[in-house]
C-alpha cells in the first residue's frame, strides 16, 4: 500500500464518528485544530511567509480567516439546524397528501471520505485546514489533503498542529487523529501521479480544488470516469472578475476608484482569485484621470517575487498573449524583479471591438495585471456593458445613485443570469471574502464547475452531503435530528413550515 | 432555423419574467395550468392510456400527482421563503466579522431556459407539466420539453392544454406562452438528433431527465462537452431497489409481506423506477411461506403489454441476460402476453454469493420481474445484508420490533453512506412517492447522477438556480427578497439566524 491508499484506508475508520461522537464532542474537534493552531501562529506564519513570498501583514489576516472559519463551523455543528431536517407526518387527512400518506423524514448526510486540493495563493484559507476542510469535516466526512509543492513545510506543519489539536479531542476514544484528518505528500510540482492516484481511490467520495481551470478539469474528468462510479469535484478555478465604471462614477470619483482599484489588484501581488483584472470604463477619453491614477499606481508598485516559478512563467505568458493579440497596449508597468519568481506589475488598455473578439483577452491573468476596457454609448444603453460571457466568481459596479436606471438594466438584462457572477460588488472590490451565509464564493463556469454552490460560510458544508429519506421508520432508529419531540431542538421543516417543535 | 432552435429563442424572452410579474402573478401561471389540465382530466387519461397500455385506473393517481405538484409549487412561489435569502448587515463591531465587514445578502436565482427530457413510464408526473417541468416553471426558469417517442399524442395533447392555461394567465399582456413553456417533436424514437441538439443549445442553462443509464449518461456528457460551457444534467436513471426481509419478518408475517412486495412490483406492470427489483431474504428455506407466496402471485400474474416495443425487447432481454449467468432460476412465471409490446412476469432465485459475483444480477431489470436473493446468517451478522453495492433510488427494510439492533448496525456500517440510497423506507414499499418536504427522489449513482439533489418535493426547484450575493447594494436596487425591512415577509437567514424580521 502506497501513502495515498494508507490514507484512505485510515479515513474509513472515521466515516461514522460523528455519529458515534455527538454534535457537541465534533464540533469540539474543529475548535481544538483552531486553538493548537493559534498556539503555534507565530512559527505557522514564518514559514509560510518564507515558502510564498507574501508578507507576515499580507498572511496575518488569512490565519484569522482560517482559525475563524473552523470556529463558525464548530458552531454550526453545534447548533445542528444546517442538516435541513424536514419531517411530514401521516395527515389525518389522507386526501391532503400528495401521493401515499407516509411518514417521511429527511436529513443531509455525510458522504464519505473527502479528498482536498488546496491553492498555491492562500496557503492558509484554503490549506491543510482551510475552508473545504473545515467545511468536509464539520458534515462528518474524513479529510485527506493532497499537499501543495509551492508550500510543502507550511502544509506538512499545519497537519502536524491539527494532528495534535485532533488528538486533544473525544475522537483520542475511538482512533489516531490521521482516520479524521490525513495529508499525502507531493513535493514536486511535476508528479501528478498523487493526484490522480487520490481521485480514484474507491474510499474518496467528494472531491474540493481550489487552483487553475487546466487542473480542475482535469480532476473533474478523472472522477467522472472512475471505475466505480463518478463523485462530485467542486472546484474553484479563478476568474477575470469584471469591474464596470459608469461615466457618472469615472467623471466624480476618478482618484477614490482608481484607488480602490489599485489596492484590490496589487494586494497579495494580485494573486488572488477575487482580483478585479477587467476594468470596463463608459469612455476611455472621459475616464482619463481615473485611467491615469490608475496607471501612476501601476508605475510606483514594485517587481515581487510570485508564489512560485511556475506561476511567474504563467503569468508571464500570459500578459505576451494578451499584447500579442495587438489589440491590447501596454499602458503602465511597475518596476522589474530579477530571478525565476521575479514578476513585474502590468496595466494593459484595449476597446470594447477588440476584447469581445479576443478570448484571451477575456480570461484570467493571474497576477499583478489588470486590463482596463474602453466602451462606448452604444454597449451602456444596450445593457452590454454589464454583460459577461464567461462566468466569473465577481464583478463589481461603481456608480452614482442616479445612475441606478442604467444598472439595474444591465442586472436584468444580463449578469444576473448568463452567465454572470457569483457575487455583485457595488462600489466596492471583490477582493477581501466576507465568510457568513449571504456570502457566494462560486460562480458559473470557468469561475467554478458548480455555480450551485459557494466555497467560503456555512453553505459550504452541503457540498459534502446528500439527503436520506428515512419512511415509516420507527422513532429509535431515526438520527436524533428527525426523531419526535425534537430532541435536539433545531429548525425543521415540519409538515412544510419552518419550526422548532 | 429549425424547430429546436426557434423554441429556445422563445424561449429567451421569458427569462426575466418571474421579476416582472411578481410572485403573486407567477403563481398563478402554475395555477391556471392545473386548472386547464383538470378540466380535460379525462381526455388526457384516455390518450395516455391508449398510448402507454396502463389503465385509465393506474393513471389516475399519477394524474393527481401532476396537478398536485403544480398547485405544490404554485403555493412555494407564493409563500416565497424557497430562495433561501440571507442577509449579513454590517457588524457594528467589525472584529465579529471573519473578513472585510461588508453588507452581503444572497439568494437563489433561476439559471435560465431548462430542457426536460420526461420519462417514458410517467407520461403524466414526468412527462410535459411533471415534476421537473413544474419545478423549473416555479423558479423562474422557461421550459423547453422533448417530445417522448412512446406517447408523442399525449405529450402533444398535455402541451395544448398548459398553452391555454397559461394564455389565461398575466403573462399574455408580456409574451406569448411558447416562451414560458414550449414543446419540440420527436416521434421517432431512432431519432436522436433532437436530444442532442437540444442539449448543445447555447440557450440552454440546464437539463432534467428521467430514463435510462444509457441515455442520462449521453446527455451528461454532451453537456459537459458543450462548446460553450457544461450545463447541469440531473438524470434519474432508476434502480434495484433492494428490499431486506429479516427472519424475524419473514416468519411472522410472510404472506403480508410477500403481497405488499408482489403488489409493489407488479404494479403498472413493473415500470416503475421505485420497484423492488431485489428481494434479499436471511435464509431462502426458512422463508419458505414467503417465497412460496411470492412465486404464487408471479404465476397468477397476466401477461401484457408493456409502454413500447423497444421496452419490452429490452426486458427480455434482460430476463435472459440474468438467466444466463446461471446463476439465477426461475422459480415462477406468469401469464405470456403475445405481440411486439407483449411480456411475461418472472420471479428469478439466487443465492448471495451468486449475486455478489454477477454485475447483471445486481442491476435494474425495468419490468414486471424481481429475484430473490438467499443470504446466510453471516452476510446478517456483519452488515453485508444490508450493503448494496451500487447506489439506488430506495430501499426497504422488513423487520420485527425485536431486531431493530440488527437494522441499525447495518444502517450505521454501509447503508446510509456506502453508496446506499436515497429513501430507506420501513416495513413499507418504495413505490409511491409522497410528494413532500422530507421526500428524496434520488440517491447515488447509477440510480441518478446527483445524489445531492431530489426530483421530487418542494426542493426540487433548488435544481434549477444558483446562489447570487450582492454586496453592499443600494436598498432599491435589490430583490425584494433581500431588501431592509422584509417587504415579501419571508424566512431568511439574518446576521445567521432563521427570521422573518
Amino acid at each position: 500500500m502506497n501513502e495515498v491508499e494508507r490514507a484512505c484506508q485510515a479515513a474509513l475508520e472515521a466515516i461514522d464518528l460523528r455519529r458515534h461522537l455527538g454534535r457537541e464532542s465534533w464540533a469540539d474537534v474543529l475548535d481544538k485544530i483552531a486553538t493548537a493552531l493559534d498556539a503555534q501562529r507565530d512559527e505557522v506564519l514564518a514559514v509560510s511567509s518564507e515558502e510564498t513570498a507574501l508578507t507576515v501583514e499580507e498572511l496575518s489576516p488569512e490565519f484569522a480567516r482560517m482559525t475563524g472559519t473552523l470556529r463558525m463551523f464548530a458552531a454550526l455543528v453545534r447548533e445542528g439546524s444546517w442538516v435541513r431536517a424536514a419531517v411530514n407526518k401521516h395527515r389525518e387527512n389522507p386526501a391532503e397528501s400528495i401521493g401515499p400518506n407516509h411518514d417521511v423524514r429527511s436529513m443531509l448526510l455525510p458522504l464519505g471520505p473527502v479528498a482536498v486540493f488546496g491553492a498555491s495563493n492562500f496557503p492558509l484559507a484554503y490549506g491543510v485546514c482551510g475552508g473545504d476542510t473545515a467545511s468536509a469535516l464539520a458534515a462528518g466526512c474524513p479529510v485527506v489533503v493532497k499537499e501543495h509543492p509551492a508550500h510543502p513545510r507550511t502544509g506538512r506543519l499545519i497537519f502536524e498542529i491539527a494532528c495534535k489539536g485532533i488528538a486533544k479531542s473525544e475522537i483520542q476514544r475511538f482512533t489516531q487523529p490521521s482516520s479524521v484528518l490525513n495529508y499525502v505528500r507531493n513535493e514536486n510540482p511535476q508528479d501528478l501521479s498523487v493526484a490522480t492516484d487520490l481521485v480514484q481511490q474507491l474510499e474518496i467520495r467528494a472531491v474540493g480544488f481550489t487552483g487553475s481551470r487546466r487542473g480542475g478539469m482535469a480532476l473533474v474528468q478523472l472522477a467522472n470516469e472512475r471505475e466505480d462510479y463518478p463523485v462530485p469535484v467542486f472546484a474553484e478555478m479563478g476568474s477575470a472578475n469584471p469591474a464596470y465604471v459608469t461615466l457618472g462614477a469615472a467623471a466624480r470619483r476618478p482618484v477614490e476608484i482608481a484607488d480602490q482599484l489599485a489596492d484590490s489588484i496589487l494586494a497579495r501581488f494580485g494573486q488572488q482569485c477575487t482580483k478585479p483584472g477587467l476594468i470596463f470604463v463608459r469612455d476611455i477619453d472621459s475616464s482619463g484621470p481615473l485611467a491615469q491614477r490608475l496607471a501612476e499606481r501601476f508605475r510606483a508598485a514594485q517587481g515581487r517575487d510570485m508564489l512560485a516559478p511556475w506561476i511567474a512563467d504563467a503569468y508571464r505568458r500570459r500578459v505576451q498573449e494578451c499584447i500579442d493579440t495587438r489589440s491590447a497596449e501596454v499602458v503602465a508597468r511597475g518596476g522589474d524583479r530579477p530571478g525565476p519568481r521575479g514578476a513585474t506589475p502590468m496595466l494593459l488598455r484595449t476597446y470594447w471591438d477588440d476584447w469581445f473578439q479576443h478570448e484571451t483577452l477575456q480570461e484570467e491573468v493571474f497576477g499583478p495585471a489588470a486590463i482596463l476596457v474602453g466602451c462606448g454609448q452604444a454597449e451602456e444603453e444596450n445593457g452590454f456593458f454589464g454583460a459577461t460571457f464567461q462566468g466569473h466568481l465577481a464583478c463589481s459596479w461603481f456608480a452614482e445613485p442616479n445612475e441606478s436606471a442604467l444598472v439595474q438594466r444591465a442586472l436584468r438584462s444580463h449578469k444576473e443570469m448568463f452567465p454572470g457572477p457569483g457575487r455583485i460588488a457595488f462600489n466596492s472590490v471583490p477582493t477581501g471574502v466576507r465568510v457568513a451565509h449571504a456570502m457566494v464564493h462560486g460562480g458559473p463556469f470557468p469561475s467554478t464547475n458548480r455555480p450551485d454552490t459557494t466555497a467560503v460560510g456555512p453553505f459550504a458544508i452541503e457540498r459534502w452531503c446528500r439527503p436520506v429519506c428515512f419512511q415509516n421508520c420507527p422513532n429509535e432508529l431515526l438520527p436524533p435530528e428527525l426523531q419526535d419531540g425534537n430532541p435536539l431542538n433545531i429548525w425543521r421543516y415540519v409538515d412544510g413550515l419552518l419550526s422548532r417543535e
